[in-house]
């Protein structure tokens, strides 16, 4: 096992199809959503779509308004658990409505998901810093 | 789209083969990591194995060991958009080195898990009480 570089972990992260969010919610618990993103220059990207949420709609967005700390977890499971692997990027995230960063994390976004080529996401983007990138990968 | 029954959510939710847990370390920053995971009872179970952690080692017993919230999200993503589900489990943690709580755990993992039949999982078990069940499915 071991770590990965930090291009590596990032260009691995990049390629996956989904990740997951964590963030604290103004109550002090732990909040957890699976989020297509999006690497965007130096920060990582999603946004709030418009696939139907649940009852918690928005959640994400009141706690890093309250709470600018995020994580974003990308990992590989396999049953052969001697291939799986994941990358965390942790760092300070704020909300954008519009503006330069919402656009190129729109683009960002559409360019890596087809299923928004016809139906860009219009809700309140989420940027996320690199400030902290760690990754691990079980070897064989 | 809509939410699921929670017999139903819980049943799709043990059958995942992993999950992402969120807790939140001392610093009040947000912790998620993979886990595998299995129903016991009332309680959804993981622990900590035999695989080599990165240096973030047993970060989650220490945040659990602070602050007991805890979250475990399952989810299913696809390309097809129409076919996302998530079930998400928000509970008070406690971990637990032996004992029933631990032994049972041990056994629902490796009933679970056949990666496990010759090497159970032997480190701390974090058992989340079900005290939210939140679920959410696309419909075509």
């Amino acid at each position: 096992m071991g770590r990965v570089e930090r291009p590596e972990a990032l260009a691995r992260a990049a390629s996956a199809r989904s990740g997951h969010l964590g963030t604290v919610r103004p109550d002090g618990t732990p909040h957890v959503v699976v989020v297509t993103f999006a690497v965007a220059g130096e920060k990582v990207v999603t946004a709030v779509d418009h696939k139907p949420k649940s009852t918690d709609r928005l959640q994400r967005v009141v706690n890093v308004e309250a709470n600018r700390s995020a994580s974003l977890l990308v990992d590989h499971y396999d049953e052969d658990w001697s291939r799986l692997w994941w990358v965390r990027i942790d760092g300070r995230a704020a909300i954008h409505r519009e503006g330069e960063i919402h656009s190129n994390a729109v683009d960002a976004l559409v360019a890596k998901y087809p299923q928004y080529a016809d139906r860009p996401p219009e809700g309140p983007v989420i940027a996320i810093a690199q400030d902290r990138v760690t990754s691990w990968e079980s070897t064989p």
